[in-house]
């Protein structure tokens, strides 16, 4: 099962603020980011709780009837809108990865920042795409964190948007 | 007078590890990286006391006969390369760039990660060329740090290297 990341941040690595708004993001949205073409190959999305948490709050559930696992050692139980088919896992990240490929799944979507980075240090991880935005936040919440040891990446693609966004697309070379 | 900021940094961010090494450059090294042009437009580097004495360490003073400010609230004095034409100073940003138009000069090279940081916290920041390499190193020397507002920059032109840096360059657009 490929495993993926597709995410943007501002052009110091933030995902969101700390209180969890990415309004930067708001002069970027409406553009062509290639997400509708990336999500049509996904058929499981694997959410961090924080990540579900923000979600919840969106006027429509984004993930269609595909797959959603929430990672939380905390939650006993998910409320999800009706529409939605949410799974609650513990993790870790290579139990679930495992069960998901068990399960048929063959395309996975990783989000949320203590997710990605929990996949990443892992090395569960094949595909990283970054858009990163003109505009430095200063704090917030990281796309990356501490890893034992180096992850390099191989460049496959790069292109900008009209409004100054930088999308990379990387590979995950093995360690 | 123009202020730029010309850095390489790893995919999370980093302008070098804790210890100040920046092996992990190493793969990215004797690409055209547009360096030489850049420099060959500035006349003055202010540098902050760090970078400074992991300059001291290369094989060549990089500089010519530019002037290099140094940086420091703690150095009483320097003592640099024969060949070097240095100076000390105590900032603040402003009285450097003041100083410096003063004098006459027209372009200034900006470098490392706190000096950086205390420019653009102050406004005094122009231009901002970033060499992002593909390469995760989970913790360092980070380039852009905290800040009292939003910075919003305007992308001017992207490229990739070879070995999969992507180069953006940025103009810092007045708050």
């Amino acid at each position: 099962m490929r495993t993926s990341v597709f995410v943007g941040v501002s052009l110091d690595g933030f995902l969101a603020r700390k209180n969890d708004s990415y309004d930067f993001l708001a002069p970027h949205m409406g553009e062509d980011n290639g997400y509708d073409a990336f999500m049509a190959d996904v058929d499981v999305v694997v959410l961090g709780r924080r990540t579900y948490e923000v979600v919840l709050t969106f006027p429509e559930w984004p993930y269609g009837d595909r797959l959603v696992v929430v990672l939380s050692t905390n939650l006993s139980e998910l409320t999800p809108p009706e529409a939605a088919n949410c799974e609650l896992s513990r993790g870790p990240p290579r139990h679930v990865v495992e069960d998901l490929e068990r399960r048929g799944f063959h395309h996975a979507y990783i989000d949320g920042g203590a997710t990605i980075q929990s996949f990443l240090r892992d090395g569960l991880v094949h595909d990283i795409t970054i858009g990163r935005f003109p505009v430095l936040i200063g704090d917030g919440l990281p796309l990356f964190g501490h890893l034992a040891k180096d992850v390099r990446l191989e460049l496959r693609r790069v292109s900008s948007s009209p409004s100054g966004g930088v999308r990379s697309e990387y590979r995950v070379l093995a360690s």
